[in-house]
């Protein structure tokens, strides 16, 4: 006895989900076998439908509906500041925040050479066509090693196009709630590095 | 700024599977919108396949291709053993030990009253169809609380129908391999209780 093929075809499908192991995937196939054809239909729709009716901003290449995504087409936002994120919902993140006025530029992923992703790989370089009226750059990709690279290429693409403007690297230190007792060692040395006058 | 409604809709339906949270959820849906439209549709489709293209066995409802599943319909299976188990999986973990000659039952769950799971949502009480010519019925379901009471209940349900054969309980004690000094007190209990003589 094997299982019936189109099962086998579904675990399959989500065995290569990130995060998703064997037994993971097991189960959730005979979960969805369980679930109405309806339910599943809809499930199926929003799994085309993610992909055929959203687009990259062909601007900051953040994921929207339209050519231009939201912020991009926004008449109110400063668009002398643009911050360079990781992902999409980095910039939904700082978004949430309410600190930030200006326009983002999403790289989709950060300079990782153990999974080949290179410059090349990442919507990186045509940030050099944006930078007229640009005065600052803040780099918040992830305080991660893939991220901290990824910082300093855009940093040096940007000094070697003649960027004359400021690039800031987003602040790293104690988050809001957080223990000293508890922190890493290296959180406190850039919390230390990064201190301001009261 | 929100996230595009296609996105959110399939971060939403992620969201239902279970052992999935907000966060896993995000992370599939943002992982799927960089892989290739093909790559999405297989997904898809495997999805629609598995609910249209599979059947319950009418006999003893495990998942199946046609009306009859491949056990049900083998003629070299012995008629007189019934095994009663709660998932497919379960039949085909028994299948894979290679030991078992006989036909199965799939319940497709336990009696679970803190699910609202009671025998009706259950393909349990039409076992006594089947009764005609068995000699045995191991009950199979999970050594917890709930495999327990499913298999008491169809233990008194067998009896009230006049079932003279034997009925008989899956061995619970040690798996082989494990460590006597690591066991948990209710499975040693129940070693002690199963043992045999050499």
């Amino acid at each position: 006895m094997r299982l019936p093929k189109p099962i086998q075809t579904l675990i399959d499908q989500f065995e290569r989900l990130p995060g998703i192991g064997p037994k993971s995937a097991q189960r959730l196939a005979f979960y969805l076998l369980h679930v109405p054809e309806t339910e599943i239909k809809k499930f199926a729709d929003a799994l085309m439908e993610m992909k055929t009716k959203t687009k990259l901003c062909l601007k900051c290449h953040n994921v929207c509906l339209e050519e231009i995504c939201e912020v991009c087409s926004d008449l109110s936002r400063t668009t002398s500041t643009i911050c360079v994120v990781e992902q999409p919902l980095d910039a939904l993140a700082i978004e949430r925040s309410g600190k930030f006025e200006g326009l983002y530029h999403v790289l989709h992923g950060s300079i990782s050479p153990l999974n080949n992703i290179g410059p090349e790989q990442l919507y990186l370089n045509d940030i050099v066509k944006r930078l007229d009226g640009v005065e600052e750059i803040i780099l918040a990709t992830n305080p991660t090693m893939e991220g901290e690279a990824t910082a300093m290429y855009v940093q040096r693409l940007l000094e070697e196009h003649g960027f004359t403007g400021e690039i800031s690297r987003i602040g790293h230190g104690l988050p809001i709630g957080a223990d000293i007792e508890y922190a890493d060692g290296v959180t406190l040395s850039r919390a230390l590095e990064g201190r301001r006058k009261m």
